[in-house]
């Protein structure tokens, strides 16, 4: 087989591929991320580039317009070169540069009662610390060991041991062969003073590691959020207690496929299940050395590692088969993963150092919901409380310390942007936010910068907007009206809200009766998941006295908005609460407190599992929620009187 | 450097080696296993070998004598070849053929106290059950798991989990993340019908290994005792709880030094360590694979050994450096050591197979007391008993279930036959009784063959007979006398028992005034460890109620001879009982029950370790003992009345 040279544009990085590689396979060696959802079956349409050079054969599509392919649009996954070639990826179809949240959202405390995160450059675990006492997942302890005597002639490691048990009651303690052949010699050439790393495992204490001389005051871990598009991590003092950096990745199986099923897919492929684990744990390890490096620190300085991900992301990370998790019952291999050193899952830290899952509930709510909840505080008080999660998958859990119910409600991509005509995600340039005064539409953007897409805050304002000043009717039918002109493409009624003058992407960026639709589909989903678990614990709306929204939309979204369209129960505003991205808070929590990591095993005890897609209920409701707000106007009063 | 060649005689087996290689190195290499006790140091003069052909140089050495020295007899460790070069290695100067005690003695059952071992054919384990309830160290259970659906639908480990807790309460159940991994799969090709192993970790429950279909019926154990002389293994059964078989070899670290502290020194240096481990490893495994190929099993049947050995021989088992166990204040590195995998110590049974080592109480008092106190049953009751285990170190134990105190007396190896000058092991030919009637010798041997040396048993028959019929003073002196002629050789007096026409190593079979002097300073030493052991605790003789004896000497000792000479304490005969070898018995118990291996635990914590080598109190009456059978012959009444 013949090699040929593939050029992407703009940035001009060649790369040589078999003949016969496709242009999707092509840019992903090539490190160019291009958008697909679909693990490049040719049915999303997301990624979509232009052939400016060069011969190639390729597949019809009904996702490119017939304008798009006169002027050069293909979909990469479906085409294949057949010279040298020169592609242009264009912006639309990039995942962008990273501009995620890190920090979790500034929240205000609700007296007493909990205590969720504060902002990382406030001293994030002040607050945490008054529900959760400090001690890390693995704790530095230095000791002066009596030297042997006659009398005093016990073995090496029951000195040890009796020396590392004055510091409080150990049940079961245990040290690895590895660190029982070290210890004589260690010990007499560090003159008996030593520092032993302590690790939590599985409700016994291990001596990860011994060290000569006093080295307790390095000591540092590493929280990660390992999403299905982002992955977060924090390196953590484990002494201080405080944050010392936060950096953001694209989650690079992304590559692979956009969401948890096309993933799923690939792993059952050929070295799939290989690729996507190797994917994460390159970018996490290239993290970890950047905050490391940043920091001075080696990595031997790390010795404790937490992950809260969802159940598939989790299953990736440890190379486990996740294969059933699709396949009706849906069944994960494992919830409690136990406590494993880091390098087993191939993560560079300290070789010795300790790596801690947080346990999922099954196998479409996982360690990222359980990681919210430990860090909504929600399981502190028996009031009755509702957490949700706009991800991908808008996982809803209600419940108070007693018990918990949780469900996932296959929501679609929208509140990221994703499956909007002119969607991106939360990034710069990104419509945020929308006001209509005066019969004018004011757009607000990401970073004040030139508009390029609406992300999930912007559709939401958008819509609400929209229905308060009739220009979609609560059935989502876009209205003539004289603030935006409505005009049909194709068949579809749209709105043009930049023209492709003001654009960035050289696009025009509207919504259109598809888009509008999605959205309905997507808070629809979302609101039928709360009423659905609302019923199932025997409450009513009115019994929820705070709500915790998580995700990556954080603070951006508007409240009254949300509530408009019907993605929001009409509670009032003062019981709503952002705590942004909830799984790194946890995360970091479970790393600086054993006690936080025991109480994610107990939180996941107490959850129950509801599985929506086999829900006769759930379907019922679901149609009924198909209107703006809903079908039954009473039970959004707020919003009828707006109307 | 040139290479040599050395045959070794009689059998003319052949080796090469570089040119400076001493003939006892040789001899390793060779295979032809060449006593010594100073590890190749040119001191204990055992290593004797003659230079039948060809060109050497050697030292001189007062081990040998003039007479010797002629017919061509020189120390293997001190010469070395300057020529092609034929040695003939005489009988007394090599390891035996191994006829040891792989069986634990008869014993008579003291009736509800305590419930000994028994002869293996006799279903060893029966009567130790109703002390310690069979639970092995790694059992398997054949689960059959309902198979998921919508409603029940927990994780794969979870599910599990749940069906082995349905056999009992178990506190912390770990599995690691290779289990993990095949799990899904397993248990959906195996149609949900699966075999898990859960093996005793560190007071956890570890799910060890997980099979498809129904495995339950084909567990098995191994039980190792590794003393410094021989390595006995069983194989057991761990369903029926029947021992299969029992091999026994000697331990091939003897080529590197008969004693701990040689083997210590030796482990010392450039790879000694390495060494020493791999040649314990490499027999055990031999031992195991014949074991296994008996009974037509497979190495993967076998998912559990226990070991007993003493403190050095536990640690050289383990790769850990045993070093600062001959160096004051001699601190083991461990003394209990975790359970691990048999296969992180090197041996070969299921890879995922545990190994569990007896714990030991201090660098002279190892696993192999600690088992023959488990053994014994001395830990269930409140009478007071004494063990002893006259082995090279002569350990010596006293308490009841409230406490032990225990001691090694640093005896020598003259009960096993080392240290006399026409000693050898418990082996066919040996003269392992005596007794003197109408004025005339009678000598048994072992096998009744034809004598080839003195065992242990042999010699404190003889010295007991010798000093009832005056023939030796109780200071230990031969004086002339009618039964036994007295002659002189080089300045020492003797007694031929065996004339060299009779003898099958073709020289006198004789005991001279220092082999007496040898005897009466192990005998002292054993007695004063039990005299200081009962002061330490408050008791006198009178308080024994039980005396045990352990070790390969068995059943073939008088108890009356050994009182004679002042080995054992003046008390009824009734009060003694042989266990044989009770450190592969307690191995065993262990392998069958982990209420036995816990006992250990519980034995080890309750039991002290007493130093005679620094205690001034066994100083003083050590040299009051150096009498026979004592200086006090008070204290021996019975014998007393027999003199």
């Amino acid at each position: 087989m013949g090699e040929l040279k593939i050029t992407f544009l703009p940035e001009k990085r060649s790369i040589k591929v078999d003949k016969g590689t496709d242009l999707l396979t092509a840019s992903i060696k090539a490190g160019i991320h291009i958008y697909n959802s679909c693990g490049g079956e040719g049915v999303c349409g997301r990624c979509k580039v232009i052939v400016k050079k060069g011969k190639f054969v390729t597949e019809h599509s009904g996702r490119i317009s017939e304008k798009e392919r006169k002027k050069g649009y293909v979909l990469a996954c479906r085409t294949t070169p057949e010279s040298d070639i020169e592609v242009l990826v264009p912006e639309e179809s990039r995942l962008g540069d990273i501009e995620v949240l890190t920090g979790e959202a500034r929240t205000k405390r609700l007296a007493g009662l909990y205590t969720p995160a504060e902002k990382i450059e406030e001293q994030p675990y002040k607050k945490e610390r008054e529900i959760f006492k400090h001690g890390p997942l693995s704790t530095k302890l230095f000791l002066k060991l009596p030297a042997p005597t006659i009398d005093d002639n016990c073995a090496d490691t029951d000195r040890l041991f009796r020396e590392i048990r004055k510091g409080g009651d150990i049940q079961i303690m245990q040290m690895g062969l590895a660190n029982i052949k070290k210890l004589p010699r260690l010990l007499r050439e560090s003159d008996w003073q030593v520092t032993v790393t302590l690790g939590s495992r599985n409700r016994t204490t291990e001596v990860v590691l011994i060290e000569p001389g006093n080295t307790s005051t390095k000591n540092f871990g590493i929280a990660l959020d390992i999403g299905t598009t982002t992955i977060v991590a924090y390196l953590v003092d484990l002494k201080s207690q405080k944050v010392l950096g936060a950096k953001a990745s694209h989650n690079p199986q992304v590559d692979f496929g956009e969401d948890v099923i096309t993933r799923i897919m690939y792993a059952q492929e050929q070295s799939g299940l290989e690729k996507l684990h190797h994917a994460v744990i390159d970018t996490i390890n290239t993290l970890i050395y950047s905050l490391a490096k940043e920091q001075k620190l080696t990595l031997d300085d790390i010795t404790a590692v937490t992950c809260a991900g969802n159940t598939t992301m989790t299953h990736l990370l440890l190379k486990i088969e996740p294969s059933y998790i699709r396949k009706e019952p849906y069944i994960p291999a494992v919830n409690f993963m136990p406590v494993i050193r880091a390098a087993e899952a191939g993560i560079k830290v300290n070789p010795r150092g300790l790596l801690a899952c947080l346990p999922c509930i099954g196998s479409y709510v996982g360690g990222d919901i359980v990681s919210g909840v430990l860090a909504s505080g929600m399981d502190n008080t028996d009031k009755l409380s509702l957490f949700i999660d706009l991800g991908t998958n808008g996982e809803v859990v209600i419940g108070n310390k007693e018990y918990f119910v949780a469900c996932s409600t296959s929501a679609g991509p929208c509140f990221e942007g994703g499956g909007l005509s002119s969607g991106i995600r939360a990034m710069k340039g990104a419509i945020q936010s929308a006001s209509i005064g005066k019969n004018k539409l004011k757009l607000g953007t990401i970073g004040k910068s030139a508009p390029k897409g609406i992300c999930g805050s912007g559709i939401i304002d958008i819509m609400s907007e929209f229905l308060k000043h009739n220009i979609i009717d609560r059935s989502g039918k876009l209205k003539d009206n004289e603030i935006c002109p409505v005009r049909e493409r194709d068949g579809v009624k749209e709105i043009v809200l930049v023209d492709k003058k003001s654009s960035i992407t050289g696009k025009d960026i509207k919504i259109d009766e598809n888009d509008i639709k999605n959205v309905i589909h997507s808070k629809g989903a979302i609101y039928t998941g709360i009423e659905v678990l609302l019923k199932e614990s025997g409450y009513k709306k009115s019994d929820i006295k705070h709500v915790f929204i998580a995700g990556g939309m954080g603070t951006a979204m508007n409240i009254r908005s949300a509530i408009n369209i019907g993605l929001l129960p009409d509670l009032p505003e003062e019981k709503f609460e952002f705590l942004g991205n909830t799984s790194i808070t946890g995360a970091k929590m479970c790393v600086l407190s054993s006690e936080a990591m025991e109480k994610t095993g107990s939180i996941a005890n107490k959850m129950t599992y509801s599985d929506l897609s086999t829900n006769s209920s759930f379907m019922n409701n679901y149609s009924a929620s198909l209107f703006l707000p809903h079908t039954d106007i009473e039970s959004f009063p707020s919003v009828k009187r707006l109307l």
